[in-house]
């Protein structure tokens, strides 16, 4: 196996909104919001949209499609300056969102806050200025 | 908000258990199996493995770790052969996962599988000759 995540599938009480959601925050697809998944272009990993039921569905007919209220598994979107935490969560508040935790300082020195999607899947915006990155955004470790 | 995944965090429950599983996976970390939190190179986004009560007490003191037995989030692994995709799940199987769908062709024209990681996370394992990679094997869209 090689160390690669291909693709980050998030399954979706409602397709649409969904769509509107990520595209309102500049995640580029050439999917439509009457499409039945939608792959967002991102620098690196794809973001796929996909209805939860089809993507248990998918796994195995013995998965269920009951979701705790967390998932266990949280997405980072590190920025370049720390003024972008607090632009970022507002930003994802205002396309349908919800800031979970305002921008604050984090115990390991950086700058964060966390916003949820609309199924509630958790979004950590983060400022690190210990963290190196390449052209492309991308945490060079 | 610029569209990147900077880093993917699985919430684990045995960090011990969970850095052995992704190390003899092949995931590259400067981390040693007595930390508290292991950065996985990828090419792309960042695997991250923490704990998982430690995880959403980061988020917020409201977040309850109980977790279903369905994250909802799928993590997808695409390879260049064919065959790689049963290889890719007895791989895993041997490292401590389990194979919930066993390589086979794919309704939407590829061939893949899914294991689960000790938490029970998915992973899609999959081919598809329709897909095109850059160097870094990241699907272009």
């Amino acid at each position: 196996m090689e160390s690669r995540i291909t693709i980050i599938t998030l399954g979706v009480t409602d397709f649409q909104r969904s769509y509107h959601f990520y595209t309102e925050l500049g995640f580029k697809t050439d999917a439509k919001p009457t499409d039945h998944i939608a792959f967002f272009k991102t620098s690196g990993t794809v973001l796929a949209i996909y209805p939860l039921d089809k993507l248990a569905e998918d796994i195995s007919p013995d998965i269920s499609i009951e979701k705790s209220a967390f998932s266990g598994i949280t997405l980072a979107h590190n920025v370049k300056q720390k003024n972008d935490v607090n632009a970022v969560l507002i930003q994802a508040q205002e396309a349908g969102g919800r800031i979970v935790k305002p921008a604050q300082d984090a115990f390991w020195g950086g700058y964060h806050g966390y916003f949820s999607d609309p199924d509630g899947y958790f979004w950590e915006v983060a400022y690190f200025d210990q963290f190196k990155y390449d052209e492309n955004g991308n945490l060079v470790l």
